[in-house]
């Protein structure tokens, strides 16, 4: 499997992707593509990545993540953005990871692979892992700030698809996030959207608040991409104020006079922190394109861009922008 | 100071807020007045409040969380909402708290107390005391699901009034939720936003995202009730988490074979998650209105019961009301 990888995006681009590449290739048996400035990239695959199968596409232009996506993504033929999503398009790699700009991640994917078909807005999927018990799937993290009820139906059976095929969850529950768990609650987008949920064919369980995500109360939350990506990253934030505070961060180690039940909690509570931390989750899946698309974190370092190329390889491995076009979009 | 307190309201009435009752007329001094069912309430206060200025007015009606709040304020007169609400509408109470239905306490509120001139929508204020370095007021939390622009501008004015009085912070810095820090981020109510708290006399500093929340990055953080509720309920849920899985909840020890800076760090890591309890930060105060009305968690126990009614004499106290009045919410 051939994986092409954004080596030019992202706080930490190129030497940490370089990195979690290597990693990645090592761990999963994948190939590499990295797109991205060919000068730097030789030097840092010597170093970083000699042994592995990691190969160089030289990406002349550079989209900033200040620029507007359509336009950056129609001005700049060579960026990595653009032709990595063309590597995608063409049939050369089977996905394509970005911790770049993910509004021109997104317009790439619109113009270059296109939605399939029946599906109005393609929605970015967030494998939430901090609950040791299983994942939940929040959907839309930030694909669409402003929805319609008939939106959040089909993030629901984006969802739904995804975690038969990629968490083999055979019947997932959805719920829809609110303010309240009474049928009354919510803003006007919530109220018109539990009625368009209760009518669809997805198994809709309700409302659920915002403590239920972590508790696992539904498989898969839908939400608008604006309140789901400041849910998301108000979940990191926890993580990092932990982390930061208690200097827990890249330094972490087990004390050695730590013992028994008490080791055990120390390392539990610690390890749960950790998940919550970007670093660790990888990225979110572009669901409804026709193409294995993975937006990593912007601040990914080694470890965040090897989670995302996994996420990547296994949404590939387990066929899941097949099953999502075998799925009816058009009915309910 | 007489504080008027729902005994009928809330998971855990009566007995644990008969409980947080007596723990809080010993800790801050304060006279209480519980209103609820006083067939229970005499035994519950024999039991609990014997030796403290506790006393009791009945309440034979009970409004339920399922009830449309309007009607429920309206046809139940002889409710614990509407009687503490009139408490402190009389003079007899300086505040009133409830943990009862959220929107009859509002609409209750509304109706007898009011709206302070100029003020368009009273908003709920909740003080996030998760970092260690000092707390984040988050607004609104869950009073006005559907907004517009200048409804976030006249948060942001009610939570530098209430920050410069209850935390003595001279000139609170005030952020938008968003999902991105560029000002061209957001749905349309944050993009439109974002412009009318530009041009606002507010401390504004621009958007904030998710994970500046818990960083602090803002000392107040705007937002739409919809929102702010399902974020602020998101990182209870991450306590809830940890505190469950790892058995840490009520039963939790420090144990003895921990010792030096393990032990520091294991208590910190600890306390900080119990912050994030709803047992643990009280509740949230109703900005707006003339009246001092602070909401506490539905689930509240007696530790939370207590800290609302802290929350409610430390709001007394600093005259956050009156701080409101001498606002200006007519001109920008």
């Amino acid at each position: 499997m051939i994986i092409a990888l954004d080596a030019d995006g992202g706080d930490y681009a190129s030497r940490e992707i370089v990195i979690g590449a290597a990693e990645a290739a090592d761990e999963y048996g994948v190939d590499i593509v990295l797109v991205g400035k060919k000068a730097i990239l030789d030097m840092l695959v010597r170093r970083h990545a000699k042994k592995q199968k990691v190969s160089i596409i030289d990406a002349s232009q550079t989209i900033e993540c200040s620029e507007s996506p359509v336009h950056a993504v129609r001005s700049k033929p060579n960026s990595a953005i653009v032709i990595g999503t063309k590597l995608v398009k063409d049939g050369s790699a089977s996905a394509f990871v970005s911790a770049g700009s993910t509004g021109a991640v997104l317009a790439a994917a619109f113009f270059f692979l296109g939605r399939i078909e029946g599906v109005e807005r393609p929605a970015l999927c967030s494998i939430i892992q901090i609950n040791p018990e299983g994942p939940v799937l929040l959907i839309d993290v930030g694909a669409n700030v402003d929805c319609r009820p008939n939106h959040l139906v089909q993030f629901g059976k984006l969802g739904t698809t995804f975690a038969q095929k990629f968490l083999y969850t055979e019947s997932p529950k959805v719920g829809l996030l609110n303010n309240g768990e009474e049928e009354i609650k919510g803003n006007t987008l919530a109220k018109e959207s539990y009625k368009a949920l209760q009518n669809s064919n997805l198994n809709f369980i309700g409302n659920v608040e915002g403590q239920d995500i972590l508790k696992r109360k539904a498989d898969i939350v839908v939400t608008d991409g604006f309140t789901g990506n400041i849910v998301l990253k108000a979940l990191e934030g926890f993580g990092d104020v932990f982390l930061n505070v208690l200097g827990l961060g890249r330094a972490f180690k087990v004390d050695e006079q730590l013992q028994g039940s008490a080791l055990v909690r120390y390392v539990e509570l610690t390890s749960m922190v950790k998940r919550t931390d970007y670093k660790e989750y990888g990225g979110a899946c572009l669901l409804g394109v026709n193409g294995n698309i993975i937006v990593a974190h912007g601040r990914s370092q080694a470890r965040a861009i090897k989670n995302a190329i996994h996420l990547a390889y296994h949404s590939v491995e387990t066929k899941v922008v097949d099953a999502i076009k075998n799925s009816s979009y058009t009915a309910k």
